[in-house]
């Protein structure tokens, strides 16, 4: 590589069946006020909830409550959740959900204490450091996919402004531990289980299409798709396998905690694109980036060959003997269609709720990136359209 | 994957070239008394030392030095580094130089402040849990190799016990930060450069030979194996290539910082009979590893025949058609001796100064282990006798 970085990632992980045991031990390091955030209710019928209020009490904290955080977060959740924590001085919020949880969580610890000054301006549109006090936050993760479990990011919905922004905060609003257990995200829809899949491969290839140095960085992500592809296939035929949604689970996480994108240049245009469809549709945020992905590679695969080349033949195994590179990038574009295909991800933003009306609207407020391209919101329309 | 595991790293990593201007800013999180440990005065030819210096006296810290740290660092050393810590309140321990330098200052700093205990009896031998005081430790890096500037073990050889032991401390043994500017080891010799490429890959290889399950860790290795394999290719020939170089310290410092090994078993054999071998005839470290490879992967291969075949294919990228398990394994072990003998590295221990009647000592002294077959003192016997 040629690229510098900085590397610090401080969340502690514990993972595996039962590691929610660990959960007592590092409680001991925080205050008596604990913030419990968690979403619709799904962790109150696993039992997920009992667990965890019971060993909140085995420890004696006092308990607050923030329910109802739905994917795609909304900006007036997090302002509901920093104002409990100010008024009760929490000393650690608690997430219990997947990364819409989490993603909440964060958004709340940074807004408590800078709440005269609009904190949705300030750091998701403005993207200004955080200057006032944070809260610890710690996640116990029931849905793999979004890897908020050991980052600093947070993706907000702006119900007012009809945007959905995502901000990287710096260390200190990393969960300070997150604990992963594969067998809670066994409950989880099938549909949610597969859009959390696609989400952990885009995040994946968003790192990969951009640059053309030899990079470590990219045989890792070479590494993570290929076990992903060949776990995802297991737990599409078999969802309660518990070692394919070991190693997804953990694969999610590794995609998106900084560690594969190092000294690297990236391209994050299809999360970028997803995000305002989130916006307009409040689709489900994987099938979203499913729906997308081929139309937006189409597209853009040629300003790259080198690169989709290598993705065919290192990712998807495509013997490279007599084809030209065109030939090859194609190949590999088709295997990840079939892939979408055959694990019954979704093909269309048509079947997310999306209206043509829309596509304009949502084509022009996109953020303009790219890795071996960069998009005009022209472009973004003709995409649109591709999949629609 | 079926294991559980638990993982926190906290060691700050700034990598690239210059990456040294983040030193200052670092220095102002802790005190005045500052321990500078290094080794021959490589590091003063270089001109690292006194750019170092100066940075040191610009936030004003009162410097105390330890030099000659020489390869496979001496008990006798930390016991010296221990007492000027404890007599100097030193506040952090700054190593400059490569894995020795920084293993001895993660056994100076756990040593410090229990040197009426015999620490090396306590903490080397005994594995005992680290109960005193510890001193931060952070590391600039001058050799790629030991994966030291990320990890918290420490191995030192302790002459008149005739033992060479690794002992991992937990993470407030980690390295703060770390400084990884690849220029620095450009100015390493060609044989140091080989061992420590060496030394990575039987990291890597020793973390990969061992459990049966489909792993994401093994994908990770794997990826890392080739990136490894490829750069090398690229150093031997032309050692001052910066991306090649850049890349190796990268995958060095990856290999051993406890992230590719999750959810494994492990088998860290090799590195024990190497550690001996170390003992008796201080070679370098990576260019014991190599000549001991080969010997004990072709007596033990046959025990895990699925995963030496899956090397082959995945690391060497051998086509496995028409080839049975057998014959894969045995060409994947042979591509490997063959990287071994095309970058110089070394393929007998007689060429590192042991002699005959040192082997039974040496086997004897070993500790027994194993990935697919655990080996007798008997066995190692015959592994060094047939790496002579």
């Amino acid at each position: 590589m040629n690229g510098n970085f900085t590397f610090y990632n401080p969340t502690k992980i514990y993972f595996g069946k039962d590691s929610i045991s660990n959960l007592k031990n590092e409680l001991l390091n925080y205050g008596k006020n604990i913030l419990l955030v968690y979403g619709g209710g799904s962790i109150k019928r696993t039992g997920i909830y009992d667990k965890v209020i019971s060993i909140l009490k085995e420890v004696d904290k006092n308990i607050f409550e923030l329910s109802n955080v739905l994917p795609n977060p909304l900006y007036s959740k997090v302002l509901e959740g920093a104002r409990m924590v100010r008024d009760n001085s929490i000393d650690l919020i608690l997430a219990v959900g997947g990364g819409s949880v989490i993603d909440c969580s964060k958004g709340i610890s940074a807004s408590s204490y800078c709440l005269d000054e609009d904190p949705y301006q300030k750091y998701w549109i403005n993207q200004k450091p955080v200057d006032t006090k944070v809260v610890p936050v710690a996640s116990i993760l029931t849905m793999a996919g979004t890897g908020s479990e050991m980052n600093g990011g947070s993706v907000i919905t702006n119900e007012d402004l009809k945007l959905k922004k995502g901000r990287v905060f710096g260390p200190n609003l990393y969960p300070k531990f997150s604990i992963l257990d594969p067998t809670y995200t066994l409950t989880v829809s099938e549909y949610q289980m597969k859009s959390g899949i696609f989400d952990t491969l885009s995040h994946l290839m968003e790192q990969y299409f951009s640059g053309n140095d030899e990079n470590v960085s990219d045989y890792l992500i070479e590494g993570l798709m290929r076990s992903l592809i060949s776990n995802a296939k297991v737990a599409c035929k078999d969802p309660q396998n518990y070692q394919a949604r070991s190693n997804i689970m953990w694969i999610a996480t590794l995609a998106l905690n900084t560690l594969v994108g190092l000294g690297k240049t990236q391209d994050w245009e299809v999360h970028s694109i997803e995000h305002q469809l989130g916006a307009y549709t409040n689709c489900a945020h994987g099938m979203g980036l499913a729906a997308i992905s081929i139309p937006y590679y189409k597209f853009v695969y040629k300003y790259g060959l080198d690169k989709f080349a290598q993705f065919a033949t290192n990712v998807w195994m495509i013997n490279p003997d007599k084809l030209s590179k065109e030939e090859l990038a194609i190949k590999g574009l088709d295997a990840l269609e079939n892939f979408i295909k055959d694990c019954g991800m979704v093909t269309s933003i048509k079947e997310l709720g999306t209206t043509k009306d829309m596509l304009k609207d949502i084509a022009d407020s996109c953020d303009l990136g790219g890795g071996y391209y960069t998009l005009t919101h022209e472009d973004i329309l003709k995409i649109l359209e591709s999949c629609f």
